[in-house]
């Protein structure tokens, strides 16, 4: 009834998205003006003025490792994954709209994160949102991977599947919570990304939750 | 006499070209100038000038989801394709050449959305321009594969073939209709090629169209 | 001695690259400033602006489709080769490198094409020069793969070979005189590389080149 | 206990950061303004003002050898890969991010290298920082990789294996020098980096080292 292919195209699609968008996070790095050029009387010299623009390597770093990490949990949910339906390619489609988003909010929040009022506000909140919006894409996507058991392999620890989905759920609370946090201090809430960022990478649950199927050598 | 290739690297060229296209969209969403770079006294704030930028979201939202729906089809498309001759890789280079465009007509869109005069109805018009091309290039695409059957596998369900040319030629009128439409109401125009996107994503034909020879598992 | 192994990541890595040049022509095709805007008393309105930027579009076409046929080649030259080694794989970087270069002679010759003086000339040869390096790095990428046999499928029809690298050659001279024709007159230059893409587009001489390995159904 | 898959997707992740890092440095070969609008009464033309740039063009060139030899010697590396782990993964997506990083050191140098003052230095010094950020990725990886001997295919020449890592350290070191050259001459250093990749094209050395397996025909 329903059509399924092989994810061969989805994985080839989706490594070309993720891989643009990590790349194009390097297009907001600025090159300073010359100190002439911007009518800059006062010698700060180019160190200086790459020192002063110290938020967007910030946010880059953050922005980097957020859509690494997203690419490498991408890469272990696919490994599960034997067959993939229409449901699995438009929640896919979802999850590369907000990774291809990142980008934005990333160079907003490295426009942004210093201004003194509200606006620096303003700015972490969105980028927080779209972290929400990751998390819940990623969601999403687990739940249309998980909902026919004919689209696994066989080898599926349906108890760390479980698991795993909890384990989405507190980040979308946790996520969530930055928005809030966003109101309070932004650079707080860019310090708790570049945490969590970290913190995913060394996460042991999310590799016990593929190691029944991949750590065996499967032969695909 | 003519000579023929598996579709493996047409597959890959493809995914690139529609991974970087979707992906360059971000680029267009701009991040709003500093109130006080911009001369601007009144403070609105950023929240105000990031909602008074919706037209770039919404150009965005409809481009993407139209790229998106454009690689699952063509995904679709190329599972029931076992060689590609020149008449296919040429047809599948003008699609992609249409592809790559979309990003030119969502930027002018959006810088153009709310103006006030005929220039709204011009961006609209080259935008559904763009998107009629994109129907006919996708037309011109199915012609290719379908008008020799050796390059296709053997399941093709000849029936569903026609169906999908004929949902095709629909498809050329109502684009057609859309740059009529450009004239009357720029926002109405986005609105029905948002609508459209939509339509295509819960569209059971074109699956039916692809289930005969997908549904089953190809060793490919 | 030297060590050879089979071409798929550079076939990857060249299908990305390409794919990433021919998309970021959009770049260059650039949304008119608003009238009031650019302070354009005189209301000509954003169809006669469009219209006014008519050599981006006839750049981007011409330079699409040269890395397009450039890829369509590069495949059918690949379907030939069972092994690569490193002056392959450094050839194909000098290749990669010319065609990564397109956009900015492209950007170049659409921005001074209707200039006035002589500056007109010196963007028509460098575009022509760009052209002529893509055939330098073309012949001696398909040198590096003649030269020996041990990287070919068996198939290999020798004297199409030979056909082949005296095209190269013709190729090389044609986009030589190009370099020259661009100094009398720059429109005619941009049309005769249009006219030598589509030459190419239609040429059965580089199908039946690699016909004799390809039209059979290689395992690859 | 440690997951493991094969290294496919990590090969189609990296080859696709690497193509549009590589591609991407082309945006940074500005067009120079026309003339007039520049204010520029004395009338150079196009020719001078294109060889003005040259800075432009050599960060271009040393560049994009820079990344084509790590794609190169990335690719001669995982011919040896049989599996990956998290530590793999990581240490790849690390050298990534210094991949992707460096169209912005590029174009930093482009823009200062002919600067009076000591800016030149700084730049200079930040390409020179990048390029050891790179060998100290590239040495991480090579570490990872070979630290277990169940990742990689039988035919491990280990002597060739510390050879690489000696030669490694050894490159570390000569990129530490050239932040120190930095601070003498901008130019020279640009130069030695140009001459460094020039050299790795060459380099024998690293080819025997992956000899060893990849000599014979592995059924990858």
């Amino acid at each position: 009834m329903t059509s399924t292919t092989d994810g061969k195209r989805l994985e080839a699609f989706s490594d070309g998205v993720m891989a643009i968008a990590i790349t194009l996070l390097v297009l907001d790095l600025k090159v300073p003006p010359h100190a002439e050029a911007a009518g800059n009387t006062t010698a700060h010299g180019l160190a200086a003025a790459l020192g002063h623009e110290w938020p967007s390597y910030a946010a880059y770093l953050v922005s980097f490792l957020v859509i690494g990490i997203i690419w490498i949990n991408h890469h272990a949910m696919f490994t599960q994954v034997r067959r993939v339906d229409r449901a699995v390619l438009f929640t896919n489609l979802g999850l590369l709209m907000v990774v291809s988003l990142i980008p934005f909010p990333t160079r907003l929040l490295a426009d942004y994160l210093t201004s003194d009022d509200s606006d620096a506000h303003v700015a972490a909140a969105v980028y927080s949102a779209t972290m929400l919006g990751m998390a819940v894409a990623f969601t999403g996507l687990w739940w249309a991977i998980t909902r026919d058991a004919g689209l696994l392999h066989e080898h599926l620890d349906r108890a760390a599947g479980r698991a795993a989905l909890r384990r989405f759920s507190l980040g979308l609370a946790v996520y969530g919570g930055c928005i809030g946090l966003s109101f309070v201090n932004a650079y707080a809430t860019l310090a708790v990304h570049g945490a969590l960022a970290l913190y995913y990478c060394f996460d042991q649950l999310s590799t016990s939750a593929v190691s029944a199927s991949a750590a065996e050598e499967q032969p695909r």
